[in-house]
């Protein structure tokens, strides 16, 4: 309920979900307006039912404060159901600080995380043209980070990584900085360096310090097999600062050729010819295919999607969820803090 | 001498910017490689003498001891025929944090400032269509700030755009946050964005926190008749972080873009018949237009050129130095940072 446009687009994804995913969706919110979105889509599956919440968590609201006062809230009922093994996991537009506030009062953390991250995927491309992807947190759940939190997060993005690609064997992991050299960084970043190069058995292999471009296309992709980055590390306020650079380069590359394009004819005749190659292309940027963003280190399955998400990204976010809820993200975590906790364990 | 691939590539780039832009150079170096590069691309221009420098600064050396103790190197040399005003401006392809260390110990910082940035400009793209330049600063020289650097580095930049761009006026600036709201940010943050909502007379419009893609295209640029940022403000380790994400982002695109055209016959028709569309483009984003980055706040004009630039890359260094020489950067900032003490005068 707490979405830009909520709840049309959200009723509508989730419509979309049962049909292409086959999966059970409790949708939780005003039960009249929840009612009058289903007739409007004269859409009546099988796998979803309605939960009646009578609050609603707004964009405008402190997060904190509104979880713990607006028990009925649609967000905080979805995870009580999720803590009550009702529901496996949780989708929502709503205010992304209140789904992070209600991962830790309502699930609590999981056993050894000191702070829970945000994990997003970006496309990737290695040199011999293999597009993938490559997971970055914290994306915001903690602006300013301890050199364990990043250390932590090398774990958590590689329990992720691994569980999003089964594929995958040993993730390669780095920590965003502002340069490859060990004396760069900021003394924040040496601190987490030298706990993520302590000589302890590890499930990932750590890289060491990466810069902004390594996250799309790995510079030293040639000395790991040719492959590019599955996670990259950082503080969430550099995560954010990440997200929404690359967004609005490739806006503006977006835009900038549309605009060259309108003011030539021979343009418009090759973008014409160009359509189906620009979709292919299209298809590997969209944003609207990862759907939404997984809250890591709590105890389920969270994912927190744009506010004005599109039933297409809902859908494919209720995917996602579905996922890390079956592959079992909140037991791997907890087996993976555990069988790590060397890299930490005095520092903290 | 101290480039990646120097003297070939600046000896070029020299040799270039006489004939286009009438420049006179003094090249700085070792003279018998010099005068090789010269006999090589056979040019013997009126404006360009040498003057000697036996020593060299490498990439690999500690910056501040190399500029201590290699008093004749060629990076050294030429900061000094700045100071003795035989030169109005510096360009150099090498070691960047010996640029910095030359600037503030052989011509040193202008009264009033606190620590010098570093200034690169982004292409912008209003919704009206037009194309402009984003100043970004830090870009390096200062990984880490306190607020009143941020808030001296608002007055940096939006002198530096004056000049860079006469028409003008007054510059739009923001400060590089997670969210535009006064709650976001980071402890800096926050105290850099109370220095600069100061009801003091400003030659600048501060219009508060911005995001990564404002960068590109301003958000709320209807609220500002329409304009894009002129600058934006970060510390250095953040700025370094755009600039390789918004380089990542480009170069991911365009990648993609010609993996998919090769794959398709109509996509390589199209694209030919897009020949020249998509070289305007490629001419708004092309980062060797813009040449280097400016060290701004030290008594001199410096531009710091990146390691492997072309000899197109230091012709428009040059040009962009002379620019910034015959504009009077120096006095222009030290006339600002006295104009705009108030900002943070009893802060410091």
């Amino acid at each position: 309920m707490g979405g830009d446009h909520a709840p049309g687009p959200e009723v509508a994804g989730c419509v979309q979900a049962v049909r292409e995913h086959g999966v059970r969706i409790v949708l939780v919110g005003d039960e009249p307006r929840l009612r009058t979105e289903l007739r409007r889509l004269q859409a009546a599956p099988p796998g979803l039912v309605i939960h009646h919440a009578s609050e609603v968590i707004t964009m405008r609201d402190a997060p904190g404060q509104a979880v713990r006062s607006k028990r009925d809230s649609s967000m905080r009922v979805a995870f009580e159901l999720v803590r009550r093994g009702e529901a496996q996991a949780v989708v929502s537009c709503g205010n992304s600080g209140a789904m992070l506030a209600c991962g830790l009062l309502v699930l609590g953390r999981l056993p050894g995380v000191e702070r829970p991250g945000i994990v997003l995927t970006f496309p990737t491309l290695s040199r011999s043209g293999r597009i993938g992807q490559c997971a970055l947190l914290d994306m915001g759940a903690n602006t300013e980070c301890r050199p364990v939190t990043l250390a932590q997060f090398a774990v958590l993005g590689a329990t992720f990584a691994r569980l999003h690609n089964p594929q995958l064997g040993r993730p390669l992991v780095g920590l965003l900085s502002n340069g490859e050299e060990e004396s760069k960084g900021t003394e924040l970043l040496r601190e987490a360096h030298a706990l993520l190069r302590r000589p302890v058995p590890c499930d990932f292999d750590y890289v060491g310090f990466v810069e902004g471009q390594d996250v799309f296309q790995f510079a030293r992709q040639e000395a790991h097999g040719g492959r590019c980055l599955d996670v990259v590390v950082t503080d969430g306020f550099t995560g954010n600062v990440v997200l929404k650079t690359a967004e609005g380069a490739a806006h503006l590359l977006g835009d900038l050729f549309r605009q060259q394009v309108r003011g030539s004819l021979l343009g418009r005749l090759g973008a014409l010819l160009m359509l189906p190659t620009l979709r292919r292309m299209r298809q590997v940027i969209d944003v609207e295919r990862r759907g939404g963003a997984l809250l890591i280190g709590v105890a389920g399955v969270v994912i927190i999607c744009h506010g004005r998400s599109s039933p297409r990204a809902i859908s494919a976010a209720i995917a996602l969820a579905r996922e890390q809820a079956e592959a079992g993200i909140a037991p791997a975590v907890t087996a993976a803090m555990e069988r790590h906790r060397a890299l930490w364990s005095t520092a903290s």
